[in-house]
């Protein structure tokens, strides 16, 4: 780092985060061993990859010393990764580690002090206090009673894949009649029912409606008429063809939207993400894309709820260039975060580059976290900082001459203040 | 900058350009306020997108004062764009503008200082002489008369976007047989027709055919038989059928390469974008594209017609590869720019490294405005020009150790001589 | 280079390589004039894309001598790319070229110098020995004999594309019925055949099967059965409906997938080239492609062989992501190099960086030469060293503070570790 990046990295490290997307539960927010943290998909489906078998890590009897033991044997393959990284950055900061290498001769040591430290009563505060974490938005389960913890700090987002591209499955409508009370037999009930969900959500602090998007879909406003025989045909258990299929995951979709509109709740659009791509992979490791998407097929969408605020994410990082120019012509459309397989450094890079350089900077959203354990937010906020930080000083104080408090504000901006402005909180 | 890089612009700034591409209105070429400049679309479109409602800036009641300062409201929120860095440039250099922002309290001191240069009689001429352009394309309709301009200065382009996908509109034809004297009833006319637009065009010092194309578009040989039928609907006002209208365009588009051919006029192709898929959207603010789309489907075009140089400008960044292959192998593929959704600093870069590690070094056009007003021309190329030198002190005078003065040399030829030699200025 | 950068590099320089991928002739793998170099389609169809006939070129009664010359009319054109940069790095090393430029004027002392080299008995060993080549992988034809040379050197590698792509060619049977001795008619022949290759290769210690592939092919387990009908019209001297064509395709590729589990080689997929698209080019200066591809393709041979490692090479730079991601996921998924048009400084930065964040290093081939003739593995190489040695630099001993030795071993196992474990050899 320069002088000058080291300065304002240092000044976006002082003030607290939203995070305004993680799968964090908010029962068990923080890590009880180094078993939840290795065990963190990108550790599991990595070290998988390198080529440890997947039963040396997902045999139901293996405890969490066990497990994390097993992972380490293959840590050695992963030194070079991002996300080798954050467990090196996570570890140096949280647990005192510091070695230059998790090893075979130091994982117990290192496993110890964890779990030490876990066992602190506070130690979810610390890790937040730490973190300079203020609020965490989850994703939650539509049937998701949202009780027992506060929502103020763990923000509840309506999570709503399994109603779009699952509602045929009995599980999925024996939830939503269990959470609604209502049992969906047509159109007419599946609004009622899903009505429900927005009321009981929004009553629950919600401040997001969210979903993932394959990339073949494309939505369109698929009235209840339309589906009227396919929800009967559902209802008794019948099969679908695909083509009805469709027309249901749309009708639903669509429906989502009114709703968002109706509650004025931002609908989160996480777009290009194929399932079990790769079914023998390791739990959570199975999904990958088809980078032929394209935000066109969002057209209808945008253009119809010109008062839904979009906060889009793409999975492929072939799709920025078309997010940086939808959200630069249509005001609905919100840039957000850099999802998964683009939430590298090299990537985030060049798309905050294109972000910064044409979207207005009250519409991009910089960074989520997506962390399942709370001792994530740390490393993965701060590889983002550490970018936007150097984007900041090359473009805006070296290039374009600004003062670096304007810079900065401008970080303060990505980093939180569109969080707090786009969701309400 | 580094001082080679300095050392570089400077030299790169040093002598006049021809600009190959604008929508420059020879009859009005410099601005006559404020309001022209901040009218430009992409501050409007930028401006309402940031949430700046299109009735506040587009009523025809607004006087152009009162639109620089609705404008000015928002300007705030645009600052980070590069876009936003245009204006301060050509204020700066134009008006004497020495804030570091515009603000509400400011603008009407800049907008009056704006208006007294712009009043001055030689206003054109001042800002063609400190932009350093030598002549500047125009973006001509097909029935432009091409008169009561000096055409040695702004060089006419016959624009067909029209003749190719509205055809079937009665004003295109309404337009053509009042420029060519022909009524188009079948195939035969219809390439009078042509032949004419292309004789009157190339009589006026035309140098260029010019099309933007949807992403869907794939040029194929039909014949005027094929058409015959279609044409006659046409000339009876019938609707066509979408597959019967892709036939047409695709004859009138090959009926214009068959010209080009004729009367030796390169062809500019713009590839890539949907038009109005933003319709509630500013003037000139509605239009997209769909990164899906390839060069292969101008394989045909590009073998059929050896003789034109088609110079390529691509829309979605994605596509910045195959135009660099497809120059790389085909004579007659020419790079054109950096357009639209493409033109911002990052994008810029990364096209241009990829251009000239791979095309030759006589098949590149660097770049055009694409401006409607002549003040854009020095931010604009002003920005090109320090990515330009940028890459060529990296990579040539650093990385290869060429001497500074052939570094330079190659940049001449890449921002002008190629021009002069493509185009035959 | 900063000091680091070079000394990163230069231990980088001190070991010798394996190059996984060639087109190398064993029996005369060194050039014997300039001629057998500057006729390297690189250059030539770069000079031709630069405006020189094919003719001029091509001509059969042209001698080496006096088609270099006319080359070198061409060559201030192709300064600037990247292919011309290896030639002049190749010159200087090996002719002891010390000229900043090839010209009209100083070509036949270059080419003099370099016939008195290459005429030197033991030129083949001087070049693998300065270029610090221990093995150099083929590209072998099916019915190749493998005999005269020393496969430990030259190792055989068996490429596939005419099996798949061109089975209904009657040379393609033929040639198959003399290397093997079995006549195809049905699907067990032709699964004895391949068993023939297969068995031929392995014992002249053949180390890979390799294939390219079109961007529209899907592999699919299509039987024996399916293509049963097929396969008699084949040989009948029937011809084929594209369906038919495909399932032909896809069978054959299955098969030989099959048959690389059986003998436990790796299958080299070289994914994304359309095949004479300027049919008018020069000789292997034809072919481009269609960036609309996607590994998405592969997901079921991926998911059939996991015992079957794939080294995935992609044409497209957009394809550069999913690559990374489904070698992330897939534990047979391995990258490979850099391939032709994505064989550029610019394009294999961004790859190399990619894929060094988020790619276990073990499953990471860097680079192979591609190349034709001997004297190109030093340049090749050597562009790739110089950018790898730079994403060292920067990323682990700058940014994570790794020592030197801990980023030059990282280097060792992407350049030379990988090929041996990953090839057996």
């Amino acid at each position: 780092m320069t002088p000058l990046h080291q300065r304002l990295f240092d000044e976006l490290e002082r003030f607290p985060l939203i995070d305004p997307h993680s799968h964090i539960n908010p029962h068990a927010a923080a890590s009880k061993t180094l078993a939840d943290i290795m065990g963190y998909h990108y550790y599991t489906e990595l070290a998988h990859s390198a080529g440890l078998p997947k039963s040396k890590i997902e045999s139901p009897d293996i405890g969490p010393k066990e497990k994390v033991g097993r992972l380490v044997e293959k840590v050695a393959d992963l030194e070079n990764t991002a996300q080798l990284d954050w467990l090196m950055d996570l570890c140096r900061t949280f647990f005192g580690f510091e070695e230059e290498r998790i090893t075979s001769k130091n994982w117990e040591k290192l496993y110890d002090a964890a779990s030490a430290k876990m066992a602190q009563k506070d130690w979810e505060e610390q890790v937040l206090k730490i973190s300079r974490l203020d609020k965490v938005f989850l994703t939650n389960d539509y049937d998701d009673p949202l009780t027992g913890f506060d929502t103020r700090r763990y923000v509840p987002c309506l999570r709503t894949d399994d109603l779009v591209f699952h509602f045929t499955k009995p599980g999925t409508r024996e939830r939503l009649a269990k959470a609604t009370g209502i049992e969906v037999g047509d159109s007419v009930t599946l609004r009622k029912a899903i009505g429900a969900l927005f009321t009981h959500f929004v009553k629950h602090n919600a401040k997001a409606c969210a979903i993932s998007l394959p990339p073949s879909f494309t939505p369109r406003p698929v009235d209840g008429l339309t589906v009227e025989g396919i929800l009967r045909r559902v209802a008794a258990g019948g099969d679908l063809i695909p083509a009805d299929a469709e027309l249901l995951s749309q009708h639903v979709f669509w429906t989502l939207a009114e709703h968002c509109a109706e509650h004025k709740l931002p609908f989160d659009l996480m777009i290009g993400v194929n399932r079990k791509v790769y079914a023998a992979g390791v739990y959570q490791g199975q999904d990958l894309f088809d980078q032929r998407v394209s935000l066109i097929q969002y057209r209808e969408l945008f253009n119809a709820f010109p008062q839904v605020t979009f906060p889009v994410s793409v999975l492929a990082q072939t799709s920025n260039q078309e997010l940086v120019s939808y959200a630069w012509i249509f005001p609905n459309v919100v840039t957000n975060g850099h999802w998964w397989y683009s939430n590298i450094p090299s990537y985030i890079e060049l798309d905050t580059r294109a972000r910064i350089e044409a979207v207005p900077q009250n519409k991009q959203i910089g960074y989520y976290s997506d962390m399942y354990k709370l001792e994530f937010g740390l490393p993965k906020f701060r590889m983002y900082r550490r970018i936007l930080s150097k984007v900041l000083a090359d473009e805006y104080v070296t290039n374009r001459r600004w003062p670096e408090e304007r810079a900065i504000a401008l970080g303060q901006q990505i980093l939180r203040g569109n969080v707090e402005r786009i969701f309400g909180v």
